[in-house]
């Protein structure tokens, strides 16, 4: 039901993934009037009744609500008769939802949103969290960090993905008190193997693909997000004014089109649609609210390649093992330099 | 002395603004043997016997090198000798030693540092703060918010330029503690006409032009800052991969060349060299440790603009109109409906 558009285009999506995927199953979770229409041998229909509005706040969605679209799809999961559920809908109604009915992981006390940027490398940068939670200690980056690996883990193959700790420099007596705690906490962690972790990393490592994980508080993540979708609008934008300006550019822009076409994709955040609500017994996907077709598609498509790398099971078994690490141990950020080579 | 290149860089770069500005005169602080060489009439020399390394710990550059050029030269300020001071050297220790020789504005408690970014209306927002105060409460972001209005009017002519807080959303109920609180002490500040808040606004609207003016602390706004550079690396990069890449693609490149040195110039973040540490009893400005001749010229820009159009009184003026502001008055941050709308 959610997003910008609404079933038109979500149910678009549903058709083209059932097409791409013969061994895929879908629920179809809505109003009546919105799934009826929908039919397929492998799409089952769960009327709701109410549906969360984009601008309902979260404790409308949470009590008022509980027949919802999201909170019946939810539901799906929480009884296993759904692997995965992914949404176009409100972010703080899902989360809160999604943290009420399928409850966080032992060790884990705040859910994350993980997402993939493109980096210099030709791959992707996996960033969490992206605004889920604005206030976070030390402890709970650490968790972020684990639950990050276990997600880059288990769609890349690759076990011991790299982690970096988004902060104001590279140096270890750099930074807040928390990213200072936070990064004795990872070393620790690195130290009992349950983390490769590469150290302090800086805004423009996302982009140089410097590791494979960049773990920051949902504040910062937020903004760094929004900061560099805000440039490469301003970017694309001002190539566009230039090259309608005179005729020797309009010429220059018909001969650049493969170009610029190959640049917008690489750029379209369409194609890392889908982020990952992380640290839940439960796997949820949130896709763009603005998302077309194709992104929608994208968002599915995570849901179900996570669903068959059993990615909840890989979660659950790294926690566990770093559930020593997660306990919260007592340790004191480095304030000089004689701390820091104790650590 | 300072920044990557030292000397080399600087005294070419001081000896095209004595030629564009026959007004100004500069004070040349540095170990003997790199000044003695640059002659001019309106420049004098003042000699340090020592140098702050780009990797000097803020303690060594405060406590054991107290001849360091940087030393000096912000000594030629507090004296009166100098109407402002440029450095290309090492951030952490230009602040630390311009707050202790200098000493911060009444009711300014922590200096900070604004730079400049350019936006899709053409021109460019200003930011503070950039790294200076990673840990930052409510009343530090709103005297953020006076210094930077008291600089952009200074350097613009615009009386009430507007100011966005930088959060993870639009609306008051979201954000972290901090920045719901910094907002209501905004929002009072607005009421009383000494700043012109717009209210919060998020990552992208720094390039979209939203506000003059973007209030966040030293952690985000280093992050927000960083990551786009990496961004708008990635894309000139891939932009020359691409032109590279055939014989179509580089007649393409060919034709496009201007509009490609346009983007370079337009994105050139040279041409915005020269941030400003403001809410010291001086005035000091840190250039870019990369900055090359033209670079290190746009910092000397800034400082000699900011001598000539006073703002260092300026600054003054608008924090004594603003004191009974900045006197941390008692206010709790909205947590529902309710206190929102009481605010």
């Amino acid at each position: 039901m959610g997003g910008d558009h609404g079933p038109r285009v979500t149910l678009a999506a549903c058709r083209r993934f059932l097409d791409n995927h013969p061994d895929a199953r879908l629920v179809l979770v809505g109003v009546e009037s919105a799934v009826a229409g929908f039919s397929h041998e492998r799409a089952r229909h769960v009327v709701a009744t109410e549906v969360v509005g984009m601008d309902d706040p979260v404790e409308v969605a949470l009590r008022r609500k509980k027949d919802s679209s999201m909170r019946v799809a939810i539901q799906q999961v929480k009884d296993g008769a759904a692997h995965a559920a992914v949404s176009a809908g409100n972010t703080g109604a899902l989360m809160a939802i999604a943290r009420y009915v399928l409850k966080t992981l032992d060790g884990i006390d705040r859910p994350a949103i993980a997402t993939q940027l493109p980096n210099m490398k030709g791959g992707a940068t996996t960033v969490l969290d992206l605004g889920a939670n604005v206030d976070c200690d030390a402890e709970t980056l650490l968790q972020f960090a684990v639950l990050g690996s276990a997600l880059v883990s288990s769609m890349s193959g690759d076990d011991s993905p790299t982690v970096g700790l988004l902060n104001v420099g590279e140096e270890v007596i750099k930074g807040s008190e928390v990213i200072k705690r936070a990064s004795v906490l990872l070393r620790q962690a690195a130290e009992s193997r349950d983390l490769n972790f590469h150290g302090n990393v800086e805004g423009n490592d996302i982009f140089k693909g410097t590791t494979d994980i960049v773990v920051c508080d949902g504040f910062v993540g937020n903004v760094a997000l929004k900061a560099t979708e805000g440039v490469a609008s301003m970017i694309v934008d001002f190539l566009k004014q230039e090259y309608s300006r005179g005729l020797m550019s309009k010429v220059a822009a018909l001969v650049s089109y493969p170009v610029l076409k190959a640049l917008k994709k690489r750029l379209d955040h369409r194609r890392y649609n889908g982020a990952a609500l992380l640290g839940l017994r439960g796997l949820v996907f949130k896709s763009h609210g603005s998302a077309d077709e194709l992104a929608f598609g994208h968002a599915l498509d995570r849901a179900y390649d996570a669903a068959r790398n059993n990615l909840l099971d890989r979660v659950r078994a790294r926690i566990a093992h770093a559930a020593p690490l997660l306990a919260r141990p007592e340790v004191t950020a480095p304030t000089d330099n004689a701390a820091l080579q104790a650590s």
